[in-house]
């Protein structure tokens, strides 16, 4: 992001890039990832398309940014909550995580997001690289320090451990074949817990 | 399925319905679902839009039943393996689950088909009744004789089983996040006997 020298240029532009996030995520959701344009974004932000390629360097960038801005930006550092106990921080967590699945504002775009990427092998790399790894990082330092703690196995493999406890969740919301509760994500943490006991 | 009273009409019949769920899963392939047509499929398979329509209801029958026809069709009853040992039922089972996903042939059409699913509630719900839920009720019958065996705790949610299963495998196949070997199908496994133990 440039950084502007004066405040009423950064005032403005960060009302640019705002309305340029706001519009990806609502033009996706109303006619879908493929359909979306560079222009359309532009018109209903009101800026012009050389703004949004001042910042961005494509269409999969400015709508990973329009997710991204949803829950804070991944690549500038999120860590989970960390009180010592793994089974609360991990409940909280998910708890939230299915809550978010839950509402239709947040899971309308992400949902059109994951259609493309199942038949996008790019954009599903793209997605890895700029969303899931930063994500997945954080969570697997919270699991390490639970590792540390003897709370976890010392040799789970932690990218099994992300899949058990977050990929139900997952599919149940891709496939709306289940409600997703705060007892349904606590049951996934405690037999996440279970399993990958020392 | 109609019943033909004479053989040659009855092996006409067949060559027609493989010709037909062939064409519809080679267009899938070729250009999505979305895009596929009865007529087309009509076409590719050489017989006439009312012989596809006598048959079935809509597109999405005719696709789904071209994916069933790839594996058998669970509605005719399918059983999983019963040797009495759950872990080696389960390996053999997963291992074969991992291999059909990661082969192309197979995996093309099942690809387009989910792509298709997450946004469309109606498809979903008819994968659900007409593909998913046979194969799952066939698979809890399998974790029902190992509850019953003491190998699985007796108060277990089997859809929770299920999930916990299968969904780090799809999520995996789905964002390509990962190898799906033999080892990784007995890693779910391990994990979900330790998970779901009495």
């Amino acid at each position: 992001m440039p950084e502007a020298k004066k405040p009423n240029p950064a005032r403005r532009n960060e009302r640019s890039r705002h309305a340029i996030l706001d519009a990806a995520r609502e033009l996706i959701r109303e006619v879908g990832y493929a359909k979306v344009s560079i222009e359309a974004i532009a018109a209903r932000a009101g800026v012009g398309k050389q703004t949004i390629y001042r910042w961005w360097p494509s269409k999969g960038a400015v709508v990973f940014d329009s997710f991204l801005a949803l829950s804070g930006n991944p690549e500038e550092g999120i860590t989970l909550p960390d009180t010592g106990d793994i089974e609360a921080d991990l409940k909280l967590v998910m708890r939230a995580t299915a809550a978010e699945f839950a509402d239709p504002d947040f899971e309308a775009p992400i949902r059109a997001l994951n259609s493309e990427i199942i038949s996008d092998s790019g954009l599903a790399a793209q997605y890895r690289e700029k969303l899931a790894r930063p994500v997945d990082d954080a969570k697997k330092a919270r699991l390490r320090a639970a590792q540390q703690a003897g709370q976890l196995a010392s040799d789970a493999d932690l990218d099994l451990v992300l899949e058990v406890l977050y990929a139900p969740l997952y599919q149940r919301w891709l496939h709306r074949s289940g409600p997703l509760t705060a007892e349904y994500a606590d049951a996934l943490v405690d037999i996440t817990l279970r399993a990958f006991r020392p």
